[in-house]
């Protein structure tokens, strides 16, 4: 059986609207819409539309507000703190991606610090936006306490993203969006969802011991990468989102799922680089062709049919999904039908063909 | 037996008489001497004064150059080039990162990026300049192939490292300062020099094998911390250290010990964000002091006595060793004894007690 597909405008259509229907403005429902689609485009379903149903709840709840917009709180030279005043974290973000472009094309880069945030979705949606720009973004966010420090076994730490978003010319920009940890604690909550089992070099369950099962890994610590090194990473992050910026840090930052009082208190950083600062966009652009080229032509590794850049895998992904449309896991779909049904939107217009 | 033990203050002396015996300035000659016994302070003897005697043979090979002064390329906003006119690479380091303390001070933020430069020491010995100043260092380099991308098997990038610096009050400072790659290169080459074999997930040989033989390692590739994403941080550090500089990238930096006709062309970036352009000092080394005792106090793994803090291990080190003398391996000390031999310094003072 072929799996269901959707269209991904109809798909940004009908999330919006189902935003505005817990009052969220068209202007901002359309923000946080083109964030969730645009994970699931890239097929990163942890971060796609299968997190719709908590942001939405989280608003009735009134744990993330609608009442103030994000404001600047500080702006100095090339550096700004935006106070997202707790609305939703991808219209926060955008907030300060665009406060970020403008300074880095005045001063050759920008940084802005962001606190009071929320979830905001991949850090992909922001270097996209980047790119498109001529910038160099490199993004960073901490999260809610999973991962444990080098020496300890209790959750500390979020698993901390970074990305980077460069431009390329003809080649495929070079973008990459990692978590600190081994995985994104996403797609452990993506497993348990699903009922499957995840890899034992994942986490630690609340004892310290490796495990299989994706539960009793939420319920423990996830792992960073290369040990000590991705230990250190996920704190610098956590330092400069949290202490820098004002924002929540370490187990200070809530839960997205599992606190029904208190906001989450999020920190970004957006660190902005103006190409043109530097050399002419194209010439730039010339040479990261050249430079990927390269890359793409190492000797292979027995089975390696081509080096792929960082993001590559996740474009074309992309680009095959916007032409044949997105795939939606069975349980996903059925759940937004659901929302669709409870607050009369049209959920079937959606479907490819429809 | 005891190792022999030498006083780092003679030591930095001897290094720098050194240098001057091959035409490198006072003042310059100091600082070379500085950033080399900083790596032995720290317990990092792979860039210590065993690099020393490589370090006056490329200059005596003319491949290292004297006759100008790192300059200032291009300034414009926050952002700067500088051309570190193929001098020493500490020498264009310290350069760099004067210049973009000085930037951060007027605009919050300095990013400094360096073009013709050479091999530059440790990170920390930047990063700990930095947090003198009361300022966060994000500090990165290119470096001479030696890392495939995943799914190539040939050496492409370098072990490209990161490093951070941040304040601390009357907790030890966070001091990050890492490869890309599981191991450093060097740390291969002091086990190639001492004799000894290596953990076999460190590097693979020219075929694509893993081996724990440090020669054929060398001659392999080493092997990126957790997979594609160290791939990916490498290549961000490249291309921002190499072609956004219009230093050499990948394959172009040219080999510390094997290219005597051709200068390394490493570039280098140094972020600077000045601390007080958000909260007055002491409010955030008070904020850093609690949350640093915050992670000490998370559960600890069985057999770990204490969670420790990126760069606090070195920095105990640096200060047991400023207090007792600096451990040299015995072929290290022999080597400098000889090196001081040809250019009639005197190396014995270094001893402690002499």
């Amino acid at each position: 059986m072929n799996p269901l597909r959707y269209d991904w405008m109809r798909l940004e259509e009908v999330a919006a609207e189902l935003f505005t229907r817990v009052g969220v403005s068209d202007h901002h429902a359309h923000t946080v819409a083109q964030s969730l689609v645009h994970a699931d485009l890239r097929g990163i379903e942890s971060h796609g539309l299968s997190r719709l149903p908590i942001y939405m709840k989280r608003i009735e709840a009134g744990v993330v507000q609608l009442d103030q917009e994000p404001h600047i709180a500080m702006q100095n030279g090339a550096t700004a703190l935006v106070d997202g005043n707790n609305h939703l974290g991808a219209v926060v973000g955008k907030h300060a991606l665009e406060l970020a472009t403008s300074l880095a094309r005045q001063t050759g880069i920008g940084f802005v610090g962001v606190r009071h945030s929320n979830h905001f979705g991949t850090c992909s949606f922001y270097a996209e936006r980047s790119i498109e720009q001529g910038q160099i973004l490199l993004v960073l966010s901490n999260a809610p306490a999973s991962m444990a420090p080098t020496g300890g076994i209790g959750p500390f730490f979020g698993t901390n993203p970074i990305a980077v978003g460069i431009p390329a010319g003809q080649e495929a920009p070079f973008l990459l969006d990692m978590a600190t940890s081994v995985v994104a604690r996403g797609k452990i909550a993506l497993a348990a969802k699903k009922g499957e089992k995840i890899p034992v070099d994942w986490a630690i369950d609340q004892d310290g011991t490796p495990t299989n099962d994706p539960k009793l890994a939420l319920l423990g610590s996830l792992l960073p990468i290369g040990g000590a090194k991705g230990y250190g990473l996920a704190m610098f992050i956590d330092i400069l989102c949290g202490l820098l910026t004002g924002a929540a840090s370490g187990p200070g930052v809530q839960s997205l799922y599992e606190n029904w009082t208190q906001p989450q208190d999020i920190g970004h950083v957006f660190l902005t680089i103006d190409i043109e600062h530097f050399w002419p966009l194209p010439v730039f652009q010339r040479r990261m062709d050249e430079y990927i080229r390269e890359i793409k032509a190492v000797p292979k590794a027995e089975g390696a049919s081509e080096i792929l850049i960082p993001g590559e895998i996740e474009r074309r992904k992309m680009m095959d999904q916007k032409a044949q449309g997105v795939c939606l896991a069975p349980g996903i779909a059925r759940e937004l039908e659901q929302t669709c049904a409870d607050y009369g939107v049209d959920w079937g217009r959606a479907r490819v063909g429809s």
